[in-house]
């Protein structure tokens, strides 16, 4: 007979499972451990020492001792300033770059504004050079463990192409291998979609975290989203899954960038918010975030181009809550912004358009990571090969 | 240290694969099943003789001898006619019952007319008096495994409830337990969307073997999808999941059924085409073949039709091919005759609306399994529960 994973094998299953459960949930008691990964107490000990002694957790007795007579349970942290990965978002007008430790914690940032029209080759060395100012202040004897990268764009699962980003102005860019010859050979660098990177932090650590189901619309000038099925990443074929942007709901629309017409994003994106505001000149998030403000402060004309945005917003959420059966859907981004402003008349035509067997358990939330989504899942991309074997990577 | 899955524990793993391969591929030789299963040859005899003498394999040598000088490797088969599951599937306007023998052959079969209207309570004896005499010709010594029902409505996944079958009429039938309870104890039933079930049967036998990324259309009155995504069944957090026919395409279209209005179905269904076609007052699936018969024999009026509502199966097969990135759609039931009579018109508008990433893998298909999809598909509803553990379930 097989005899099944060998001892070593399970060792590291078991260490990774550890290493990911303080990752996620923070300091976590070796009690808690023992019953959270069905391990017993010396299973957990031992692995707990040899995570220490690679750096990568700490223990200590906990300050507050709880009423029981025995030994308090030592308290397992993540060594979240000493392991730590490079995160960088591109978006349509500016560039993000973070140091995140162990445990999803932002240690050090740098924003950029971003000349539209900046290629790949021009955009690596200014992310790389945010790195290497940020690395300055990293003390000796730290763990990086990569770097990844958020894109508003289509991104090809299998190298981290950049196939299409409209907005951004990109065809087949290939931004990770661009940066990877900037930062050299012990820096990998992992490529993913900005909706699919936030989906996965918001799963793993924010507003879905328990959910199996769920849709995150990320808007920025277009719409994308991550979606989460049975508790795993939808990416599709050739990982291009949830363009959502570009499912087409008003078949004599506008003319969309993707070159088709009446796309979702025609009619929730950005144009389409400052169109109906009467703002058809004005551009970026700052823009639209004016016309909210407007609204808000009594503006017609803002509140009827909001009330209409925001029904097109429920409108396509309706068609994706048939499509997907979600039980929870988080608008990130400036659809946060929308929903927010939005919300009467977002819900009002999803309840028109959803069957009702698919509305019943779904609930509509704004992301918890706020706008550090975008670095902490661009984080956990690197965090991912550690996380999956961490004595190997670390 | 946790010592990982007991022995015991892997053999059941082993004999399910094994047992799992035979019955999806058909007669395989020892040889072949140490390849495929990565197992050694002792192993692979010792789990054959096991399920052999539960009755669920057999082994022979193969008529045919290779050139080789050595002996030839025995040859095991599922025992098809000894292991078998009851296979339902509820249609608008029939009813089908089978006997589905293991390795996935129909080896009997009935078919009932279905009178418009017939509630659970009804058309639960119905299925039972047609398995009772299926069963008069069943030798004796055979193992049933249980049965599965294809339901062309929602389903909630926790208990097989029909939420909705609206062309069916059906609201909150529970035909899984009517019917469980008209066979007795000894024969499980589960129930499962018939799109599902027949994406589920493409998937694991038919035109999909080996894709991870499946749309499987299925058009009968109305139009739903089974979908595999990342090599699993999308179900959705309810057992909804895939209700392409909601989804809206034509915001001021035709008022659907399900009480919103311009959903895909009202624009692909069966009432579309007979109205395009000028035969509003005509219904059911003969009257559906008897347009596409009509437009093959140079109807203008009939191929006006095809034209117009191929177009619109393109466009939302675009949609679909967007949020998925599916790398095969497969048009099945009357979405199979639709896609055949209006290929150049789906390709053509499909090509319109899908981004050129997504659509640069995406294979259009019919089914390979045709009309039996949707029993052999049901009777792997109930096969599922001994490719688990074989031996606990025999």
């Amino acid at each position: 007979m097989r005899t099944g994973p060998s001892q070593e094998e399970i060792r590291r299953q078991n260490l990774g499972a550890l290493l990911r459960h303080v990752h996620l949930r923070g300091a976590t008691s070796r009690a808690e451990l023992t019953t959270a990964l069905g391990l017993n107490r010396s299973t957990i000990g031992a692995l707990t020492a040899d995570l220490a002694s690679a750096g990568l957790v700490s223990e200590a007795i906990p300050k507050q001792r709880g009423r029981g007579a025995g030994r308090p349970s030592l308290v397992v942290r993540p060594e979240s300033a000493r392991v730590h990965a490079w995160a960088f978002s591109i978006e349509v007008d500016r560039l993000q770059a973070a140091r995140i430790g162990l445990g999803g914690v932002v240690l050090d940032r740098r924003e950029l504004g971003r000349p539209r029209g900046l290629v790949a080759a021009e955009t690596a060395p200014l992310l790389a050079g945010a790195l290497k100012e940020m690395r300055r202040a990293v003390p000796p004897g730290t763990i990086g463990v990569g770097a990844g990268i958020a894109v508003c764009g289509m991104v090809r699962r299998e190298d981290g192409l950049v196939r299409l980003s409209p907005h951004a102005g990109w065809v087949n860019e290939p931004i990770g291998a661009t940066l990877a010859t900037e930062l050299g050979a012990d820096t990998p660098v992992v490529v993913a979609n900005v909706a699919d990177v936030c989906a996965f932090a918001e799963h793993a650590r924010g507003a879905a975290a328990g959910c199996d189901n769920v849709i995150y619309l990320y808007g920025d000038v277009g719409v994308g989203a991550g979606i989460i099925a049975g508790g795993r990443q939808l990416t599709g074929h050739g990982g291009y899954g949830g363009e959502v942007g570009h499912m087409v709901v008003n078949r004599h629309g506008s003319p969309c960038e993707c070159g088709s017409r009446g796309c979702w994003e025609t009619e929730i994106g950005e144009y389409a918010l400052l169109k109906a505001a009467d703002r058809p000149e004005a551009f970026g998030r700052e823009a639209v975030l004016a016309v909210f403000d407007a609204a808000d402060r009594g503006d017609a004309r803002a509140q009827t181009a909001v009330r209409q945005v925001g029904d097109w917003l429920g409108f396509g959420v309706g068609n994706l809550v048939n499509l997907f059966n979600p039980e929870m859907v988080i608008f990130g981004g400036t659809m946060r912004d929308l929903y927010l402003a939005a919300a009467a008349q977002v819900r009002s035509r999803l309840n028109s358009v959803a069957l009702s067997a698919c509305l019943e358990h779904v609930r509509l939330r704004t992301p918890q990571l706020g706008n550090d989504a975008a670095l902490i899942g661009a984080a956990e991309l690197a965090f991912e090969r550690l996380l999956a074997d961490p004595l190997d990577a670390s």
